[in-house]
C-alpha cells in the first residue's frame, strides 16, 4: 500500500467511526502535514482517494468536507479498497431494474425514452422490405464487420460531422451495449484496470464485474463533466489499461465535456497510450444546433474506439450498434464472431434501407424537439413540486436529469417508497462501484408529458418531505 | 505434475525427438512398468494423455502406436502441457476462413448450409408482418428471457420430443453461439478447466481461449461418440467445471451419442454436479424418422443447459437461438442483459409468427430430405474420387462428413493447394487444441449438388495423389 493510500485508510477509519462527523471540515494541509509526518501531495492523494470513495466532498475555495452518509455506510475500510476495486454492483442494479418493471409504473428510473418517439411504422416497412429483397447470400457476405451500406451510411454520418471513420474499421455490433463490451474485452486481461466515471453508466461496472477486472473510478462533475486532473493522477498510479467514458450527455449527470476538455483527454490518453471506449449513445439527442463532436474526432492514435447504435435515437429493440473501433478494429470483429457471430442481417439491411429512404434527419428533428419540450416540462415540476435544496443541471440533451437531494435524503429508500406508490426512480448508488451517490437520483424525461407524470414528481416532493425518507 | 503426467512428457520427448519413431508400436504396459517402476494405471493414464496430445493412436486389441507427425509437430513438450491447456486456436481458424472467403470458391470448409435451402421469402413476409405490428411497448416487454409467444413455440417443440422445459427457463439469443458463450460464462471462471470434445466444434476452443480457460479434450470416436471412460477419468483428475459437448450429428464428424450413453453421460455428470453445455443445433437435421433425444431429456438435476437456433433449420442470419438453461437460467439471462442487452424484438415476433403459420415441419421434412440426397451424393463422389485408405462413417444427420485420409496426407497442406484450385476444406487441426488430426478433414455436403461440387471432389481425388500433399 502507497503512503497516500495508507493515510487514507486511517482517515476513512476516522470517519467511520464518527471520530470526523458527518459535515465536519477535514482537517487542513497544514495539520495533517504535521500530525503524520507526510508530504503536501501524499495529503492531497488521500483526499482525493477519500472523495472517490464518496468519504468526503471538495467544496470550492474553502476545503474537505465529510460526505453525508459516509459514517454510516456501514463498510469496513476494506471494502473500499484503496486499490483499484473489484466491482459487485450487479445484483443492486438488478434489483432494482425488477422493482420497476410491474405495470403501470411511471417509469421516471428507466434507462428507455418512450418507444412512441420512434417511427416503428416506417422502420417496419424498410425491415420487410430488406428482408423481402435479401439476397440469400448475405447471410454470408454480412457477416462482421456487417452490411456493407449500413456501414457506408454510418461512415457518411461521420463525414457529415467532419469526421472521416475508414469504413474497414467500423464494426456492426447487437447495439451499443455489445459494442462497449466487445471494445473492453479486446483491449484488457483479466485483472487489469479500467477506469469509469463516477457517477457513471452501471453496464461499465457490471462490464468489469463480469471479466474480472478493476474500476478506477474518476469523479464527474456535474457541470464539467470528467476530472481530467483525476484521470492524470490515476493514471500515475495505476496500470490503467483502459478508460471507459460518455463524454456527450453523460449517463445519468447528462452532461458533455468540452471540445476543449476533449482534445486534452484524448491527448492525454495518447500520451500515456491508454484506449478510450468512448460511449456515444446520446451525442445525436442535442438541443443545440449542433452533434458535439466526440473525442473520436480528435483522435490520430486508433486509440479511440467509438461506440453507439440507433437504440435511442431510431430504432429500440432492433438491436443494431457499431463501433469505429480504429486500430483494434480487427480484434473486435473476432471477438464478435466468436461470441455472437453477426447481428441480425435482415436487421442490419432493414435500418441501411431506413438510412437511405427513410429520413432519418427529419426524424431526428422532431425527436430532439420532443425531448427537448419534455426537459422543460421536467424542469418546470422539478422546480414547482421538489423542495428547496434539490439541485441540478439542466441537461442540453438526452433524457435524464441528475438530482442531487438534500443531503439529509437516503435515495434507496426513496426509491422503495416511490415503488409502492407505482413511480421508479433510479437512485444514486446504482451508479457507482462504492455505491456512493446516496442523496442523488437520476429522473428520465423520455417520455411524453402527462399528468400522470407531473403527479409522480408531485409525489416525489411529497416523499421528500417525509422522515421515512431520511438516512437512519 | 502427477505421476503418470511426468511419465507422459518422458514419453513425449522421446517421440519428438525421434527415439521412438513415427509408426513404431509404444512398449508394452510390462515394458514401461519394469523400466519406470510405475503402476499400470499410471502407464494407462499417461497412455491416454499422450493420445489427447495427439502424439499417439490406439490400434485396437493392438495397443499404441506413435502418430504420424508426432515428432515432426515441432513443439517443445512444454507447450503441450500436461495439465489441461490453455488454449491458442484463434488465428488458425481465422487464417482457415479468412482464406476459404474468396469469391466462387466450392466451399466444401464452410460451416453454413446453403441459404437457398431455407424459406427465406415467407421468412420475410412474417418478419414484415411482426414488424409491422409490433406493440412498440414490447421493445421493453421483450427484453430477456424474450419474446413469449416465441419462448412458447421452443416449448412445445420440447414437448412433442416429450421433453418438460418450463417456459422460464428459456432465454433467447443471438443465435446458438450466443447461448453456448453466455453458458459457459455463467458457470465458469478464468483459470477454470472445461471439458471439450477432440476433435470437436473449435468455437469452443475460441470460448475458452477468450474466456482464459484451460481445456481439457475428451476424444470423439467417429462411430460410438464422446469416450465416456475418457471423460469420467479426467473429471477424476481434473477440477472439470463444465462440459461443453454435442450430442447429435456432432461437427465435425457427424456422429450422434446413443440414448445409452447420454444417459450415461447425464448420470456421471449429475454424480460430479458437473453442468454440460449442450450443443444442439443439428439434431432437427436427423435423415431417421425422429429427432434423437438430447442428453437434456434425462436431467432430473437442471445441469444440462441445452443450447439450439434456428440458423441451421429454419432462418440463417437471423441469429435466434436460445438456451434452456435449467437451474443457471437466472445467470444466463443477466449476462444476457449485461452483454448484448436483447435479441433483435421484431426479428423474435417474426420468427414465433413464423413457427405458428409459416409451416416450419413442412419446411423441415422438405430440408431433411435435401441433406439425405446431398448425403448421398457426396458418399458417392468420395467414393469415386477419393483413393483408398480414405475412411469416413456416413453420416445420419446435419451436413458434415468427417474423412480421415491415408496417414501420410497433411490435411493443412491439401487446405492451402485445394485454395489455390477454388475449393475450400476444413482442415482437421482445427478441431483441437492441440492441434491434432493433422490427416483429418471435415466436408460440407450443406449445398445442392452440382457439376462443380462433383469436380471439386475429383480435384480433391489429384491433389490427394500428389507428393505436396504429404507430410515434409
Amino acid at each position: 500500500m502507497n503512503r497516500y493510500e495508507a493515510l487514507a485508510n486511517t482517515m476513512a477509519a476516522e470517519i467511520r467511526s464518527g471520530s470526523l462527523a458527518v459535515g465536519a471540515r477535514m482537517p487542513s494541509l497544514r495539520q495533517v502535514i504535521a500530525q503524520h509526518g507526510v508530504s503536501q501531495s501524499t495529503v492531497f492523494r488521500a483526499y482525493y482517494l477519500l472523495e472517490e470513495w464518496g468519504l468526503i466532498r471538495a467544496q470550492e475555495r474553502s476545503g474537505f468536507y465529510v460526505a453525508p452518509g459516509a459514517a454510516l455506510a456501514g463498510k469496513a475500510p476494506a471494502a473500499r479498497a484503496a486499490e483499484p476495486a473489484k466491482v459487485d454492483i450487479s445484483n443492486l442494479v438488478f434489483s432494482v431494474l425488477d422493482a420497476a418493471k410491474q405495470p403501470g409504473i411511471v417509469p421516471l428510473g428507466s434507462a428507455f425514452p418512450s418507444p412512441l418517439l420512434f417511427p416503428l411504422p416506417r422502420l417496419a416497412k424498410s425491415l420487410g422490405q430488406a428482408a423481402r429483397f435479401m439476397n440469400p447470400w448475405s447471410t454470408v457476405a454480412d457477416l462482421p464487420p456487417g452490411n456493407e451500406t449500413l456501414r457506408q451510411q454510418i461512415a457518411l454520418r461521420y463525414l457529415r460531422m467532419g469526421v472521416a471513420q475508414p469504413l474497414e474499421q467500423i464494426v456492426v455490433t447487437n447495439g451499443a451495449l455489445e459494442a462497449l463490451n466487445l471494445s473492453l474485452t479486446a483491449v484488457t486481461r483479466p485483472g487489469d484496470v479500467v477506469a469509469v466515471e463516477a457517477p457513471g453508466f452501471y453496464a461499465a461496472l457490471q462490464a468489469i464485474e463480469r471479466l474480472d477486472l478493476r474500476a478506477v473510478e474518476i469523479p464527474v462533475h456535474p457541470r464539467d463533466g470528467l476530472d481530467l486532473v483525476a484521470l492524470e493522477r490515476a493514471l500515475q498510479d495505476y496500470p490503467v489499461r483502459a478508460c471507459w467514458f460518455m463524454t456527450n450527455f453523460q449517463n445519468p449527470t447528462g452532461v458533455t465535456l468540452s471540445i476543449e476538455r476533449k482534445k486534452a483527454l484524448v491527448a492525454l490518453l495518447a500520451q500515456h497510450e491508454v484506449p478510450l471506449i468512448e460511449d456515444d449513445v446520446y451525442g445525436e439527442l442535442h438541443f443545440d444546433a449542433d452533434y458535439p463532436l466526440p473525442a473520436a474526432a480528435f483522435d490520430t492514435q486508433g486509440l479511440v474506439m467509438h461506440c453507439s447504435s440507433f437504440s435511442k435515437t431510431l430504432a429500440p429493440g432492433y438491436r443494431i450498434g457499431w463501433v469505429a473501433a480504429g486500430r483494434f478494429a480487427d480484434r473486435v470483429q473476432r471477438l464478435k464472431l466468436m461470441s455472437t457471430l453477426s447481428s441480425s442481417i435482415p436487421v442490419q439491411a432493414g435500418i441501411a434501407d431506413y438510412l437511405q429512404h427513410g429520413g432519418y434527419d427529419k426524424h431526428l428533428r422532431k425527436l430532439r424537439s420532443a425531448l427537448r419540450t419534455q426537459r422543460d416540462q421536467m424542469d418546470a415540476a422539478i422546480r414547482r413540486w421538489l423542495p428547496a435544496g434539490v439541485r441540478w443541471v439542466c441537461p442540453q440533451g438526452g433524457y435524464f436529469v441528475w438530482l442531487e437531494l438534500p443531503e439529509a435524503i437516503d435515495a434507496m429508500a426513496l426509491h422503495r417508497l416511490a415503488i409502492e406508490r407505482g413511480i421508479s426512480v433510479a437512485p444514486g448508488p446504482l451508479f457507482s462501484a462504492a455505491h456512493a451517490f446516496e442523496n442523488c437520483v437520476r429522473l428520465n424525461f423520455g417520455h411524453p408529458w402527462s399528468t400522470k407524470i407531473d403527479d409522480a414528481l408531485r409525489g416525489l416532493g411529497e416523499l421528500l418531505g417525509e422522515a421515512t425518507v431520511a438516512r437512519r
